[in-house]
């Protein structure tokens, strides 16, 4: 047990967490207008913001936007890379969006998301291999996401088999073991760091671990103190990253707090601005 | 492994983290004029205002006031029981002060604190079981803190043994694993949470966790957020409540809604202010 949980708090090496800026999603008035009137300005600013919040990568998801979910993509694609080279992280259930998106994509990019099943799996982790990117695979199968630790812990065995299989990169690979709104599926939370915990030492060098963080609390009031808290608990349990608002600078202070604690970062007066490389 | 660290995470049942309030302490500059004026308005206000804020319990330290430990230290006593009936948690290093205070208590009483050594636990022990209170107890030996997860938990076994041979119900038995500035000492945090995931396992029932936790950020820059950020990390992992101060706000409703994250309370849009009885 010892070893075990050790490695829970360690194994993940001395990485920076890693920070997928959530906020270009149509399902956001102002990135929905931008899609819609083709304003790059808009799209670019919030990108930028992100950025200099600490994002480390930027998700694109279309949202409920007016248009051809293909056309709104790839415009959104060449719009963000006009101001950065970071990775983008293509958030689409549309397999041929996300196909023609990741061509257009001139740096890395992450395949947000496949779910469990042998059906994506078999799509999207070739996917991953043939366009050389990063893929984020959640513990959600046919009858979706399961309420208990040993599924979940089962859907991750068979993601990173699925993917050592096709030949891709074990350190390319993101588990998302998906955490759901705390006000409506309260053992949730605890669930996911167990699974976390388990997850981390099933395979040696462990896949990556990430979690759409603000779902644990969607239609809660005080969203960013228990966003915040979440993830300060999720890393501590093992978590590497999150699809969150790198614009929340309260989330970010926590979050670069908790890796100092972790002795990811040392200490010292200033570790949030060098954590930021401000 | 798996019900090991499941129990980590749920051994602690559904009590509320236990929060005994840090500032009665002769090192503030407040207390220490306000023991050594004999003012008492000063001291009942500074009590009044850390359990309006969410203190279950208020710790006691003469500190470097002038004058007698023992006198200071009852007359502290004899104040604070005139505007409250929460139990006192005497802290301070002198066997006689804290006999002749815990006869002073007319409420419950917690000891704090026995070093882990033969000698003390064999005088500080049946000291708690004599008056009925409960005993903190840290994992410090003659050779001081040691830097390791191992020897802090073979402390705390000693501990346990020592409580159950002299009749202490394990209910009423505080071990605190000593968590040190992580400034000086960066890879303690972890050290610390490993130790609580061990020792939680240790025996059933099991003791309960405490810590000094603003000890983390001694000389630290932005206290308040490195104490509510380690304290969302150590209740994770298994932390019953600490020494800590109850008038930060921040702090509190951090560990109030890491909490209710692990379903020790469930959600409602008020679920702060429900928890504190507000």
């Amino acid at each position: 047990m010892h070893e075990a949980l050790t490695g829970a708090f360690t194994a993940q090496g001395n990485e920076k967490m890693f920070v997928i800026g959530e906020r270009i999603n149509g399902m956001f008035d102002d990135v929905r207008k931008g899609i819609e009137n083709r304003d790059k300005s808009i799209i670019q600013q919030v990108a930028q913001k992100q950025i200099k919040g600490g994002a480390d990568a930027l998700d694109i998801n279309v949202g409920t936007a007016r248009g051809q979910a293909m056309d709104n993509m790839l415009w959104l694609v060449e719009s963000i890379q006009e101001v950065t080279e970071l990775p983008l992280c293509i958030d689409t259930t549309k397999f041929d969006v996300m196909s023609e998106a990741l061509k257009a994509c001139k740096n890395s990019a992450i395949i947000n998301s496949s779910k469990a099943t042998e059906e994506e799996l078999e799509r999207y982790v070739p996917l991953a291999v043939e366009n050389n990117a990063r893929l984020i695979a959640l513990t959600i199968d046919k009858s979706g996401v399961p309420g208990d630790v040993d599924s979940r812990v089962e859907m991750g065995a068979a993601i990173v088999t699925k993917a050592m299989e096709h030949g891709l990169d074990i350190s390319d690979l993101f588990i998302d073991p998906v955490i759901l709104p705390v006000n409506v599926a309260p053992k949730q939370p605890v669930v996911v760091m167990e699974t976390l915990r388990q997850l981390k030492v099933l395979s040696d060098p462990p896949p990556k671990f990430i979690l759409g963080l603000s779902n644990v609390s969607q239609s809660c009031k005080l969203r960013s103190l228990i966003n915040r808290t979440y993830l300060v608990m999720a890393l501590a349990a093992g978590l590497d990253g999150a699809i969150m608002d790198s614009m929340d600078s309260a989330l970010m202070e926590a979050g670069i707090t908790a890796e100092m604690l972790m002795e990811k970062q040392i200490y010292c007066d200033d570790y949030i601005a060098a954590y930021l490389g401000n």
